[in-house]
């Protein structure tokens, strides 16, 4: 059948309206779940925005950054409380949400039916957090500058390798001499504690007004090498967890790939802007402007990613470029509304996945962990607190703000948990240490960061609607 | 494992990039394909937009609506030719796609995984496709006018039943008298001819400036009576088919569903204005006007849905509704840049989707179909473009517009060949003759209603950019 998206949605509809043998011509066709697919996905997006601007509202109310409150409202909908947004990746199935429940209720769907919806719409969902991710660093890319960020090139280098370095060496010795924990695993673990979470950051930061600043600009270049360094130093615990070697050819490729592409951007950014410009000048359909510049970023995300980079470095890499464009503020405007409606299903989804289950001490084996989670924390908050006091040659820069803004670790601290939980290397207590690590800096980051901010302000800027749209 | 949709891409990936024994920790693993999954959906998207604005572009160049464009550039990357854009519900595997093979390779990926990334890629995309449709309709709401509407809503009305009943009894007859066709089949056929794709013709009426005339106007408020009117026909016709009687319950069920959906719509519109205001205006955080209007507006796509009438009727609704509000204008210009990403998956995944192999006439069993497809494509034309002239009391009105503006079938033509086929009413002549004319009469309406719409003005309003942005 052709244009089977929407025709299907109303084929299955009129099948299932019909009273009396309801699916009995459904049950002659290849189950074709797609409609329920379609609500699954509206029902969880309501959720998400339902959520997001909820938990922002709350949090801007109780002087605290909105992307707080998203995540927690994920942590309330999500497999911690309410199961209205699960992800079959934590081991969850279908009767563990409440969304896919319903849509099996309302379709009479069997399990293996409602399985496939559920994870058909959970998939989607997962995606465009992705993309909500990939639209977010575009944004923050947009919103930086390539002279500022090479003006403070030399201090972010210095941010993020102090910013490794110093977790990495505290976390694992302290692991050894503290807690007896053997070598390897003690090494990932110090290796978990070297990820900062650009989104988290960068996102605080823009809603605090405080991206364009010095502080702000340090922040998120450190936390792009950071990024960077922190797939180098995956693959070497990784390959050290497996074969008890560094692979050094490994190592080798991955810095050339990664500084071929952030140089190659760069260069790219010096010529681009005429190019593009005549491109976009020369449409005349709608979006043209904003279509070649997101097909940009996009194309980056994916180039970074095939190349074993991250997304969201591409993404980053095509906001920076496209910046130095004279289109910018149009284009700055564009890319808001679609931000602002797949940015939250990125930051929901990240609470929404986070089991706090990890966190509760009546259950004896979290206990262990629990301990080592502390000492984690506190490393975790050292480590990345001292880099600020790695910055030279500029006296008046919010040094505190610079380290606590490197704090979080997000969704790159638990790659770490997990490829050492599946390698083995990691057993159960510090596997959920890291976890708990992981979830704790992340939410604790952003209320830090606009405290070490405020210090410095006495004033807060309220940078909530940043580009004010004429009627 | 937390936080899952963004670290497993990176897992995965450090893994891949491992030399020597690649994949023996994700072999551990339960298989997690999303990082292919990801990037499947990067390209494919890369993918819309490319051929989307080439598309778009050359036709405008050309003089024609560029959504025609978007359509054939469909066309040419799906299924019909450059097999770029494939889904799996036409029947396809992974090896009849370019993207999924490119994956496949890159991943050294099994075939089963493969597979899994194939199909998780398409449904992200047929999902991003039914969204597009979605936003297209609630920005049509947003620039329709609810009291303009009430004006023509009479003569819509008239427009909607006439082109429902012409081109059904011109077909059924035709087919029984010229081709003798059984009844039931000939129903079925005559069934299909009485749908009218909303999306098409006011994408093309928005795309020319016509959108806010009284044609306008009379063709979109048709266009919703007849999706409501082709979903009863709809009804009618299943339950034909399989038990020989007419489930008049369920007809009258969907007809107090539909009228209680719309009429409670309207209503709401009336009252909505202040209460919608006052909570967007109290919102201080990012989004403050358009996330709530996007919540409300995929609250009613998904009721529509529940309630068995089509996601598009919820989502023209919502638009109509809050075009009520003051705050029109603005939220208009922040949905326009959703329209653009999400849009032109929509047009150029319909055209991904049609099979242009059953217009060859070197495939034996397509000749008779061909014969009968023409036939079709006559009484598709000349039934809707009679309604025209059934408009009564607007004698300067352009009655060959609003005709021609019926014309377009897309996907809701194509419901009734499915569940027709599906159910074995149909034969293979008669199926690929409504396939046949469902393409046609698509792809026709556009430039038609281009010229009809032109013999009036003499000018062309260029509307591609609707809404300047002040920068």
């Amino acid at each position: 059948m052709l244009f089977n998206g929407i025709s299907n949605l109303t084929l299955e509809r009129m099948i299932d309206v019909w009273p009396g043998s309801p699916w009995t011509i459904a049950e002659t066709l290849p189950a074709d779940v797609s409609p329920f697919v379609l609500i699954g996905v509206l029902l969880s997006l309501i959720t998400v925005y339902v959520t997001s601007k909820l938990g922002g509202e709350i949090s801007k109310r109780l002087d605290l950054p909105p992307v707080l409150g998203e995540l927690v409202g994920g942590v309330i909908v999500g497999v911690s409380a309410l199961h209205l947004l699960i992800f079959p990746e934590n081991g969850a199935v279908v009767t563990d949400s409440l969304i896919a429940q319903a849509l099996q209720w309302m379709g009479s769907l069997d399990t293996e039916s409602a399985t496939r919806v559920f994870e058909s719409q959970s998939e989607v969902i997962s995606v465009l957090a992705e993309l909500g991710v990939i639209v977010l660093l575009f944004e923050i890319g947009l919103e930086s500058d390539l002279r500022e960020l090479g003006k403070v090139g030399a201090q972010a280098a210095v941010v993020a390798v102090v910013g490794v370095a110093a977790p990495f060496l505290l976390g694992t010795v302290g692991l050894v001499s503290i807690f007896h924990t053997p070598v390897i695993p003690a090494i990932f673990a110090g290796a978990a504690l070297t990820a900062t979470s650009i989104g988290i950051t960068s996102k605080v930061l823009s809603e605090l007004g405080h991206l364009k600043s010095t502080e702000g600009q340090i922040i998120v270049g450190a936390a792009v090498i950071d990024d960077v360094l922190g797939i180098i130093v995956l693959a070497v615990v990784a390959s050290l967890a497996k074969t008890g070697e560094v692979d050094l050819l490994n190592v080798v490729y991955l810095i050339v790939s990664a500084s071929a592409f952030l140089i190659g951007a760069i260069l790219l950014g010096k010529f681009f802007n005429t190019g593009f410009i005549s491109i976009a000048d020369k449409l005349q359909t709608r979006g043209a402007l904003l279509i070649p510049a997101f097909t940009f970023a996009l194309v980056m995300a994916c180039l970074a990613s095939v190349i074993h980079l991250e997304a969201i470095l591409g993404a980053i890499a095509a906001g920076i470029v496209l910046d130095e464009t004279d289109k910018r503020n149009e284009l700055d405007q564009r890319v808001i509304p679609i931000a602002d409606i797949l940015v939250p299903i990125y930051f929901v989804t990240v609470g929404a996945k986070a089991d706090l289950g990890v966190l509760n001490p009546k259950v004896a084996e979290n206990r262990e962990g629990l301990i080592i989670a502390a000492f984690l924390i506190v490393v975790a908050i050292v480590g990345k607190v001292v880099t600020g006091w790695a910055v030279f040659g500029k006296t008046e820069v919010n040094r505190l703000a610079i380290g606590v803004g490197m704090i979080p670790r997000g969704e790159v601290g638990l790659v770490f948990a997990g490829i050492g939980s599946a390698s083995g290397v990691l057993d159960r207590p510090l596997e959920a240490a890291i976890i708990v690590m992981v979830i704790l800096t992340t939410f604790l980051a952003p209320p830090l960061l606009q405290v070490a901010l405020k210090d410095a302000d006495g004033v807060e800027i309220d940078a909530s609607e940043p580009l004010p749209v004429v009627e």
